[in-house]
């Protein structure tokens, strides 16, 4: 694996070497850390890097890595939202698969460009949209898939977060609330589109229509940093399926509190991130269970994406891990079905792109559409 | 205390009883527990009262009460909502002080009428918003008064409830969604509107606008199931608060969950009825505590209005009592300025009406006024 | 009800009023609310009684009650341990049934006595021990009565708190602390019995031998605030079920964490004291189930002790409630099984009294008999 | 690195490979993953190796890495209990420091050879006790040496599962339930010592003296499976701290539910495994602190062994991938004070032995020394 981004003070950089690198299949072997080639080569001996591996900038590493008889076989793409798209099209055009951090891109019509060069390279392309690779999140789309809640008839999603209550300061906030780097998108960019990753992927109903409300709380900011998305998912023949996607910086003492609650007419399933290990059940003739990871009780599918028994508590890392996992069973040629790709992403910029939008023109009900 | 309603089969008839007992000051005496005057005498034998105070008529309770000796001081009013204006209307003009529960009344027309009734009365007029009356609910409303949390900027409060997931059967669902007897709101006019209260409540902000999604999920029903309500709240200086308000029935699993999370600018605030002896209040700089009922973190509100030391759960009925007990208090002349009354179920009656016809007619932001 | 104690500033006159009443079965008439004539009155008014019906005396109390046409027909006694034997005893002489907190008495000698004069009168006797009224431990006693665990192998039940941790102050400490009132036992006789009284409760299997490790952890302090027992428990055909209780008073931070886990062949069960509602059920085959009170999940003698659905909070009220309306069947003629009586208050005060002598000799496992 | 131990069907194995390997600075290059060399060599490319360093022996895997200039610098073994003594003594002969799979050896004299080896050889050895790399414990540690809770009293560490309540099958059950390969302790040494290490890993205190009941509950086990060992702790000048330890293996829906709870003169703590990433702090005036991983709030120590920000969990590979950084760090030649050795690991293996023998005479309180 190459890497472009993640250099010295990045957050996601080291996540996805860590995620990459944990089931051993795959390896960090070459980055372009920094456009400035002094600061690449500090950030390459940072991960333990041959420091010529460690490259000024993304095409120097392609050409080099393309020619190496051990070179990188696909490029990971962990730079802020604005650089996504050319990284990613230029690792393409050089051959190399390419699995990139979410969103996609910084705009749905750079999304679009993107998934037509995925479409003309023929390549593998994933988007990391972590919290799909929980195990449990899995459990919770196979249930749902088999019927345990019967149609479903709601979906709540919720995103809360603390972190932008004051001002942003600091690497990570910085870019995140630059309108240049970030895109249009603010918090429904940042995490908005997470959760709505996440409703699509458990359900397995897609958005056809939202209702937006973000605003940018803080004093001075100029992308959203709070947003209320109602959303109605497409009718497979039993009503539309309704929804509310909350997603917020600005809440205080909120770390990370993903969470989703799908309710159906026979039954009500939860999932919290923060507690990630844990599934509750509940049947609509009162009982309810709590099925919890590295038990007997779940499906293949998650089953197989757990390291430890029940009650050895697997997280973020863990689950990150199991999208590498997923994009390395695509490149040996396997289907992985369930690794978020182009057809994701660009739901997901169509849904940013769509609640942006609507909200900034007070419309109400707006359809969703890629 | 006289009752009207109550009857056998009802639940929260019992619970008016047992509330308004609880601490000695009140004691039911008479009531009408039918129009049909012998069931109405089975229901006050059944709360062991004398059988000639198991009236069959409001009127010959009325008449017959204000002339005894040992009479009823005043009137419970606990009929569906269709009969609260008529019986309170009765009451206060016999010259009974009222309570009576939540909503105030059918239609927001109704509860003008029965406002101007009260206030013609100048007559004790109080309506049993029960969450108002948890110690830690009130702990919340005075921290936030004195500035804990610093400007709000968020208010998320939710009444997931899945009972009504199936067909509406029994005596307590049925009137629940018949517009008849309910009124023109369903969830929204029976929980929807106790979250709305809870908000104004702690927050000590007003609702100014609000736009609703109210939705008849389960086949067949005429009234709504499922409500999100997003909301604004009155700018006192620092930008208007923003809210979301979701309510439902249909969510399997959830029993009465009713919770409210609020932030601001310096703090953040979580309460849930079903753990309601518990607040959580997070600061901007990290730290989290946790505030439990009956110890002496508490402010002199809450702290009288716990029975028992911390670690000894008082729940529901301990805090509908307290809505009695502040009751009494006004009886006896006191202030008790936190007991909901004519104004709150005015604006309440205001919220239900504005969010159903806002959402029948497909409305954006609706500006709520009584 | 006449009630002998629970005069001004104490906590659990009021709990015992509260509940007596709560089901409107039952009504407080007289009392003795303190030695002190003038203060009984006062105690009396407190409670809003007629006040020549506050004594001065119990025997003035039971002369007086007796020849009333409207005289009280039973006595509660809500003294400190000490008093608890002549109170009982003066009540059943002149014929009053009587309901009496816990302990029984002051020692197992007291106790012998108690029983011997129980036995005598041939009236109603009870204990409040309060946590068996609560509705989810009486599921949890029927569940494993009818074979949900399979055999019991293991008890683990424990009652931390933290309010003795520093120097005993305020009228609810000094007498715990102080053996010419509180008996031989400090906290194990204060909570560490309710804990054995719970594990025998639920369990259905009496204790056998038990070997106790007693501390006085806070300097100066003359009565146990800390106990470790091993238990054993009668072998009914499958092996003799181990058990750890646990108690304290010096655990700062613990309110009232009174909890058992039971684990037999089949499962394991968990309730907590201070989240009552919730039992949880675990199976051998992985899954874990999570009942509420209120719901239909409940067998028949739990659902017939609730008074709201599933999602209202009920309490330590309302559990202490649940004993006294057992006791009003008792007085009605009715069985009531479930009601701790002298039997279990014999019992109790053998663990007591054998708990603390084992550990002042450091003996090792000693045998419980009555 | 080059592991003994962890092949085809072994849990703990990859467990090591992973948190090895995690932070990059470590590579797994060589292995004995079996005594059979095919089976080994099996066991190698499951872990991608290079085929020539499986190895079907340690002789010849020690002797084949010492001479290859990209040999393996340091031995992981992770053997049953059995064989810790002779893999390490023999690795170290060889040269290699040592990390080990707790316990430490099968028996105490076995123990006490390995710690003269260590001291003899003068090379680092180390012993993955996970759960003390977690970083909320080593905040725990921390706080408590500060003095968060004034001087310690009371420590409360349990360390419940239930996956042998049924018969021992399989690889990871069947050599745990075997005295030949587990040594004398079944639960005490699976799981019991880590409850005994993590309550002196916390406390900064040594247990002097113990009360051991140790129980073959499921019929027909040899070892120990459900075990009660009263502790008590030296005396820093306060009095000697009390404390209980409870482990089992048969609690029919426990996972690996490690919790500790101490408590001291100015306040109280909780941490719990399953929940690894919130500390609970208790203080004296009542209020209570929660504490999240990767937020401010968390000393140095602590916070260099989180790997993400706080809300994105992590779990047990993650704590144990910090005691390989720390053995990283002593290997550079760093001092890693808290990276349990032999020390550790004698007073572990008396801890097993004491306790062993103790129960089986049925002797009282036994003091503990190395």
């Amino acid at each position: 694996m190459a890497m472009i981004g993640g250099g010295p003070g990045a957050f996601i950089g080291p996540v996805h070497r860590i995620a990459a690198e944990m089931d051993r299949e795959i390896e960090l072997v070459a980055g372009v850390f920094s456009g400035d080639p002094a600061r690449s080569r500090a950030g390459g001996m940072a991960y333990g890097l041959d420091p010529a591996r460690a490259y000024g900038s993304l095409a120097e590493m392609l050409s080099a890595e393309r020619v190496r008889a051990d070179g990188a076989q696909f490029v990971a793409v962990v730079t802020p939202n604005h650089d996504h798209l050319p990284s990613a099209r230029a690792a393409l055009a050089a051959g190399f698969p390419v699995i990139s951090d979410k969103p996609m891109t910084a705009t749905l019509a750079e999304a679009r460009e993107l998934a037509a060069a995925v479409e003309a390279a023929g390549l593998p392309f994933a988007l990391t949209y972590t919290y799909s690779g929980y195990p449990l999140v899995r459990e919770a789309r196979a249930r749902i898939a088999a019927g345990a809640l019967g149609a479903v008839r709601k979906v709540v999603v919720e995103y809360p977060q603390g972190w932008l209550a004051g001002p942003a300061e600091g690497k990570q906030a910085e870019w995140r609330v630059d309108p240049s780097r970030a895109g249009a998108g603010g918090c429904i960019g940042d995490i908005g589109v997470h959760a709505f990753q996440l409703a699509e992927f458990v359900t397995g109903l897609k958005v056809t229509e939202l209702l937006a409300d973000l605003g940018a709380v803080v004093p001075g900011r100029q992308l959203d940093d709070d947003c209320t998305v109602l959303l109605r998912f497409e009718d497979v023949g039993f009503g539309a399926a309704r929804g509310v996607l909350l997603a917020s910086q600005i809440e205080v003492g909120e770390l990370n509190g993903l969470r989703i609650r799908v309710y159906g007419e026979q039954g009500g399933l939860v999932w919290k991130q923060e507690e990630p290990n844990t599934l509750t059940l509940h049947h609509l003739d009162g009982r309810s269970e709590v099925i919890r990871a590295g038990t007997g009780l779940l499906g293949p599918d998650a089953a197989r994406r757990t390291r430890t028994p029940g009650g050895h508590p697997e997280g973020y890392l863990e689950a990150f891990a199991n999208l590498y996992r997923d994009f390395a069973e695509r490149l040996r040629g396997g289907s992985a079905p369930l690794l978020p790709g182009a057809a994701e992403g660009l739901r997901s910029m169509a849904f940013i792109d769509t609640a942006v939008r609507a909200s900034a023109a007070g419309a109400g009900w707006t359809s969703l559409s890629v």
